[in-house]
């Protein structure tokens, strides 16, 4: 019996959108995850772009929304979006905010019961299903990774953390200091507990300036964006972070755009044709 | 006062995604509908096409998922879509079921109580919408018109009802011939009774037997759409009636596209193109 089961295949662009139901060991629970495969990976083995969406979202939202695949298609660019957080599962509490337990997993591995028992999104999108990938699928084994707000601070983390895994990372509108803005501080809280050291694991400023990086940063801020506007995204935060320890950042502010998707799909394919360039070189 | 009033802006590939609400004297509700304003309209008149979705859509899914905004920005074209029926209203039974009543207009004036009250989608999206808008935007007065499924049979209807008023028409998965497939049979009957002689003037079908069409007809037909496998669809019937009366249709069967947005999107840039081309001849 194979370990994923397909729940449904739909053509796009000439290539297939996959999703799958597997049980994950790491997060105990049965999850989703979507592939996009371009027609190219009928042949070949092809490259692959992380998608790590944000707060609220599924694997559905970026493939449907962001407009992706038209270009991903051209360029023989596979990309993956897994869930935001572990499914199914009903802790106390869970499901009561949109910004904190499920469709909020902020890609960290909790250590405070009772999330520790599934809430391991950093485990499970940098280990688990990496490899569930490459049992399954014609991937040539590069990786590049990218996300949006929750998702974005998550792509960032994994960048920075896995030095000489990714080829590339970019974000649009991360959360660049979690243990600095409400959204970042209620759920590293409630994920880790208060020790505030133990944040800095998982926060993209901390970590440059611990380690600096590898990687070079792309990102995209829309400044008619209300959760820039409220501090929850700090993308100076990040920028004066990368300057002092010397890691080169390209931050675009978009002018007029917001958090949404039509933002993304505005961009998407210069993050897209970013990644394939770095990707295949 | 102004007629219509902002819902919301998001800033889209340079250009503007707009939601309004108006009061509509045709259907006597209130009614929301969205317009993409390219870049090029900020400084000339621009041509539009308009969008007439499916079954249970509202003026959203568009413009979410069909990922046309790229080239519409780039081409320089206005898009609007209206809902799909009447809102706020509560007819008994209007919204028991998705193929009828609200979310299923299908682009008929009703002439059956109670729905002739409120249901004259066609009137609304002929006549009433289209003054509003030529007194609101940018408008230079060309118009095309595409739609989905439910929405390609309003379009259908549409343009071969209105000799000379559209530049071109295209269709997705389009509704073809309502009198002779379960969908239709229930609305045609539900929204103008039994006579089905009266049934004719809404049917692209027998439009086409009954005075051919001033304008060829663009058809895209996924054939593992599951509508079309169940006879809903009908593209044949279609052809066939393109073919007696002399019109010249393009029907494209797509394999291995199903009925969803991802088909539309595959596709939509070609409709872009081709209406843009009519559109500035």
């Amino acid at each position: 019996m194979s370990d994923i089961e397909l729940v449904s295949a739909t053509k796009s662009f000439g290539g297939w959108l996959k999703r799958y139901k597997h049980r994950s060991q790491v997060l105990n629970c049965e999850m989703i995850f979507a592939i996009y495969l371009p027609p190219a990976a009928d042949e070949n083995d092809v490259p692959l772009l992380w998608w790590l969406s944000g707060l609220t979202c599924t694997d559905e939202n970026f493939m449907q929304k962001a407009g992706a695949q038209r270009t991903a298609a051209e360029l023989g660019l596979a990309m993956v979006c897994p869930d935001t957080s572990p499914r199914g599962t009903d802790l106390p509490g869970e499901h009561d905010s949109y910004d904190f337990g499920s469709g909020a997993g902020f890609y960290v591995n909790a250590t405070r019961a009772p999330w520790s028992q599934h809430y391991r999104m950093y485990d499970y999108v940098t280990d688990e299903l990496p490899a569930l990938l490459r049992d399954h699928f014609p991937l040539n084994g590069r990786e590049a990774i990218s996300g949006h707000s929750m998702g974005g601070h998550g792509a960032l983390i994994c960048a920075l953390k896995n030095p000489g895994r990714y080829t590339s990372v970019s974000a649009f509108a991360p959360i660049s200091h979690p243990m600095q803005c409400p959204w970042g501080e209620k759920a590293l809280n409630g994920y880790l507990g208060d020790d505030q050291e133990s944040w800095k694991a998982w926060d993209a400023c901390e970590l440059i300036k611990a380690n600096g990086s590898s990687l070079a940063l792309m990102v995209d801020q829309g400044n008619a964006d209300n959760f820039y506007t409220d501090g929850q995204l700090q993308p100076e935060a990040l920028s004066a972070a990368c300057e002092e320890a010397g890691v080169p950042i390209t931050l675009r502010m978009q002018p007029g755009y917001d958090h949404s998707y039509f933002f993304i799909a505005s961009f998407i394919d210069d993050h897209l044709k970013y990644h394939f360039h770095h990707l295949t070189q």
